[in-house]
């Protein structure tokens, strides 16, 4: 194998523009707790979709470069420099997570050599990457890097989502966007825990892939009685906590609203700040990018509001809680938490303005698997 | 005495209308463990505006009934009229707290004859009131009802507040509406315990008024380089916590964006996610009933906005830690937790639209006080 490796970056100027690039870099000598992964499948997450476009106009973008090797370029919006200034002028490695082939090992992780493993920690848009080996989870006998490569940030997400609905004793969960990839992951693990989860989608056909997988509650929110059909579903379910995927515009509220009247219905006095009991939504995505907006005046007092980050959720629990759930990913790799993709494209194809256009769409339920040695040996 | 008594109340009918008016009721026999205080001031707070007049539209009130009766009907607009739907053909007594002299006493609540007591429970816009012996306050020795009539709300939600900045881990605070009857009060409390507060205000007359009181960090929000300045007096103070009584608009977003801009300014890294600190804003009143926006791309992903109410921080931190409060109220009653009133009015005062206009403008630093005996023996 070379000794040269090939990494999509991602660079912000202090001049507003945003350029993309694949940069040719050495492979460092590994030490003795780490291992080389040659890169065969990474998923695009919206969380990487943030950190590789930023808030780039791409209306504004054009392509550079050379075949082998392009780049793209697209501006800024001046009003939302300040929302970057810490990454400016920095190269960033992209790529939360991904999965590959061990192709060499330092010395005290020789057992690794030629498994097939997953990681996490960033930079995975990149044929090779070093990792720690005790980051390393080894796929079970069997699974494809395709298979694997998202088997840390949607199924964590999905399975933290459940430890924080018990950890901050709640006893039902509200979810949107919910027909996402992520999505279909917490469907299936309530079914097959028992939690009851009242599914917001925004289209029929949405509802119906829910529902040919068991949903039972599924709101659409284009439905002219959604706020009906939500309190309802609400009231069913004793749902005070909702993971929400969008996070712009009123959708929060709506739930907020819902959640409250749902309460309400069983309440037989009047509390002039409303219900006492506590409806908590954290909003984890940012698919709409707009401002969240809470009216107040049916919701009560009793309501939170608030970003939600899987990072820092397993910081707070902890590792052993979080091997755990690390523990429950691998072994429900190929049923609970399988993932579809709905490409697989190369780190050049990557950098194509249309094929940028196709995956940053985030269309609920379509995903992009890079594979950053497509067509290589 | 006479055995009748006077009480505003407060009506919202299915019909969509607020009828404020004033009953005479027959006072009850006392139970052995209750007293009967004559009610000598009682102040308008923000949080009895809420059920005095609800969202009601007081530019369509009418007067009406007699001089000795009067009565005040406004219609309610029916979009809002959801926000009240548990109130319905409900009549409401109306006032949080209040003041005056024990007139009657149960067998076991003899000792309490004659003395000034303060009382929070609802229903002190009354001539008399019926009240447990032990939820009753007695006053100092030399204290009028007028001086004894605020020692709950404002104080204990004062007090609170920095018992929650305590409770939650944060080290200092900002507050909103700050140069009000309560944020005078926090001001004065944390001078006293020596904790750093943020006070934001909106005019030039408002930071003067803090300042003479000792404050050091005022700004004032219609200040051209508010942000710039408020985020200078967060990084200073290290504050990552605020009580915002306003909470419509874009305030709170700007407080968290300020908090997220004075964290990172000791930041090296970049984080996609922004910085992990914890950014939390309690919206505690509504001042303004705009919707809460909050544009997250300044933010990060580690920001709450939640609603906040005294009563059940009292409930969760139990009945211990609330007396402990309360102690500390009585002892500064003259001092830390002083109230000065606008002017103080008669119950058939409270129902004349005049003065309804003018305890409803919430303007700062301005608080009206109820005597229900004004101008009796």
């Amino acid at each position: 194998m070379s000794n040269t490796n090939l990494q999509l970056r991602s660079l912000i100027t202090a001049g507003g523009e945003l350029q993309l690039s694949l940069r040719q870099s050495q492979i460092p000598e590994l030490a003795a707790d780490e291992v080389l992964i040659r890169v065969l499948a990474s998923p695009i997450n919206p969380s990487d979709l943030g950190l590789l476009l930023g808030p780039a106009d791409l209306s504004t973008a054009r392509a550079g470069g050379t075949p082998d090797s392009p780049t793209l370029t697209a501006k800024i919006p001046p009003q939302s420099m300040n929302s970057v200034a810490q990454r400016i002028d920095q190269s960033m490695m992209v790529g939360n997570e991904g999965a590959g082939v061990v192709v060499k090992a330092g010395a005290d992780a020789q057992k690794l050599l030629g498994k097939t493993v997953a990681a996490l920690g960033g930079g995975m848009y990149a044929q090779y990457r070093v990792a720690k080996a005790a980051a390393c989870l080894v796929l079970p006998e069997g699974t494809t890097p395709a298979e694997g490569a998202s088997c840390f940030v949607n199924p964590l997400t999905a399975l933290s989502m459940v430890e924080t609905m018990r950890r901050e004793n709640h006893t039902a969960l509200v979810h949107t966007a919910a027909a996402s990839n992520l999505g279909q992951m917490l469907n299936k693990i309530c079914l097959k825990d028992g939690i009851a989860l009242v599914n917001i989608v925004r289209s029929d056909e949405q509802a119906a892939t829910l529902r040919a997988q068991g949903a039972e509650h599924v709101c659409n929110s284009t439905s002219s009685n959604f706020m009906q059909e939500l309190t309802d579903a609400i009231a069913t379910t004793g749902a005070t906590l909702a993971f929400d995927a969008v996070g712009g515009g009123k959708l929060a509220n709506q739930i907020l609203i819902c959640m409250e009247a749902a309460i309400l219905r069983k309440s037989t006095s009047y509390n002039r700040y409303g219900s006492p009991v506590h409806k908590q939504v954290y909003a984890y995505g940012v698919l709409d990018t707009r401002p969240i907006e809470i009216d107040r005046s049916e919701v009560g007092m009793a309501w939170s509001v608030g970003g939600w980050l899987l990072t820092w959720f397993l910081e707070k629990i902890g590792p052993q809680a979080t091997q755990k759930l690390r523990e429950r990913v691998a072994s429900e790799l190929k049923t609970t938490f399988a993932s579809h993709y709905t490409a697989e494209i190369s780190l050049i194809e990557a950098l194509q303005l249309e094929v940028i256009k196709a995956y940053n769409r985030r269309a609920t339920g379509e995903k992009y698997l890079i594979n950053p040695n497509k067509g290589e040996q």
